[in-house]
């Protein structure tokens, strides 16, 4: 009998799904279009008909230990996703009571970035820390933050929301109508306003003044970089310099064993990783300098936010086991 | 016979103590003068007589539980004091194993503003939250921070700093080293500070322009604000507006249930927490407006920092019986 745990990870355009075992080998994993306009209802009848289809080609007997799903705006509290900015589901959708339908097995859902933080920590670089915060680099910032062991939810179940610190008091508008968010200067489209920012600012010949906003990417911005293109470079240093500020604020709240930075923007390596320690390290009070690890998660090409909700099921399991024992959760 | 907790918080002039019944109710109460030049052996010797003087006062038989020291700069993990700012006690002080040769009891250290946490946790207006943020405002801003019902230590166990969190980048000098920490700002020193840029910056007369710097006290402040005093009324404003910013990034770290203010400042009343409150929900992302409690402490005119020392120890006592009951911790 084979025991697995299905993460899903529900986003704007597709939501994708994995069955995952103990260990975090991905037995299998699908996807299917959100198509979030016919509804939840709708949603929901599909994804079950994918996961069985799935279910019903894998080998042997299967026993499904529970579903961790992660999602936009997720109250991890009432199983409900909340005022969505990128699905089009009004109000309050009680998520894990529909799903529970299909499937009536324990179920998780949490903010994506909080489930790439407990995958981090059961299957990556974190495994055996308490303390530590993943930061995932993608259109925008998202964060999951580990504190004792446990992943931090608050008391709305809407914590970790790093990307929405205030970075730049009156700096660039954000999407959540705020201004100067990190997330606004620390992301992938971040970068690329950076690199917009430097052509308006500075004189400096540029390959990069030859592309559209539209056509622009970071990738493109860390290609040019790697040929020495002055605003590119200058445009990682900036990310870096606002990145490391924020850095250093999180370790004065949190004193994390280790940051990990998750996503597209990673790729650049030491373009990135090495502005963002040095600025960090320039921010940090003298009782933390030389002591955070700052580093790449080892999920890095790995579907962290599907590992990481199937990983929510595995980690209460272990918790229970261990409870079972009588040893208490350490 | 009577069961008891010792609450003591090693500050830079005083040290004071108490002892705690599980109510909260302080039975007594004691201080010496920390005159930590003598060192660190010097100062447990006669803080142990002051302690069993005041141990021997009481009527009926003593069960002593354990003894919660709040102090600057503690390592929970460690049991020691870490180069701490306001003591000249070199490097790492083992503050615990030192004391144990006295009262071999269960020990806990950790920082004051987080032992304040568990005090307004256990005894204050805390009570049955799980995630809550408290924060000392005296010379400078101490943070306390709990989620999901433990107080964040941080891998170092040197969480919590929000003191030295960025608020205004290349803004005021801190005594850490760095410039535009939350602390420079606001604390009875930040305000001060205020009424002198304010000074400097304006040509608006006041009654605060005739005393010195060394004359000035948030006090004095506060007296001429009630009497309508423009810069006195500004600087109260002003130091809203940057603890509003700072508590609206708090917020999207960990989505509390409630923010607790500490500490002189807040006698202010509305003068401080108008502004604050105006200010951090025009930051807050709109998931957290109006969610957010902004309050008092419930344990303003105690000495937070003794009570809370004493009530880590219940919290866990408490625990303990909790789990021998098979209950699990909730």
């Amino acid at each position: 009998m084979i025991e697995v745990a299905i993460g899903i990870d529900i986003g704007g355009t597709n939501t994708k799904f994995g069955i995952v075992e103990e260990s975090g080998s991905m037995l299998t994993q699908g996807s299917i279009k959100t198509d979030s306009q016919k509804g939840p209802k709708d949603f929901l009848a599909r994804l079950n008909q994918a996961i069985c289809e799935h279910l019903d080609r894998l080998e042997g007997e299967i026993l499904i230990k529970g579903i961790g799903i992660g999602a936009p705006n997720a109250n991890c509290h009432r199983g409900t996703i909340e005022h969505p900015a990128n699905l089009p589901w009004e109000g309050v959708t009680p998520i894990v009571e529909m799903f529970q339908e299909y499937f009536p097995y324990r179920m998780i859902i949490t903010n994506d970035a909080n489930a790439a933080a407990v995958g981090e920590m059961m299957f990556g670089g974190a495994k055996g820390m308490r303390d530590f915060i993943l930061i995932t680099l993608g259109t925008g910032l998202g964060s999951g933050i580990v504190a004792n062991g446990q992943p931090i939810n608050g008391h709305g179940g809407l914590a970790g929301e790093m990307g929405h610190t205030l970075i730049k008091p009156g700096g660039r508008l954000c999407g959540c109508g705020s201004r100067g968010c990190l997330e606004t200067y620390c992301s992938a489209t971040g970068i690329l306003r950076t690199v917009f920012e430097l052509q308006a600012d500075t004189l400096e010949p540029s390959a990069l003044r030859s592309v559209s906003w539209e056509e622009l990417s970071a990738q493109k911005i860390f290609e040019e970089a790697q040929k020495g293109d002055p605003i590119a470079l200058k445009a990682f240093e900036l990310t870096g310099a606002y990145l490391g500020e924020g850095l250093a604020s999180a370790v004065a709240y949190f004193n994390p064993e280790a940051i990990f930075l998750w996503g597209g923007l990673t790729k650049a390596g030491k373009l990135i990783f090495e502005p963002t320690r040095r600025h960090m390290e320039a921010h940090l009070m003298k009782v933390y300098k030389g002591k955070v690890k700052l580093v790449p998660s080892k999920l890095q090409d790995i579907n962290i936010a599907v590992l990481g909700a199937a990983a929510m099921i595995w980690k209460e399991v272990k918790e229970e086991r261990v409870q079972g024992l009588g040893l208490g959760v350490s």
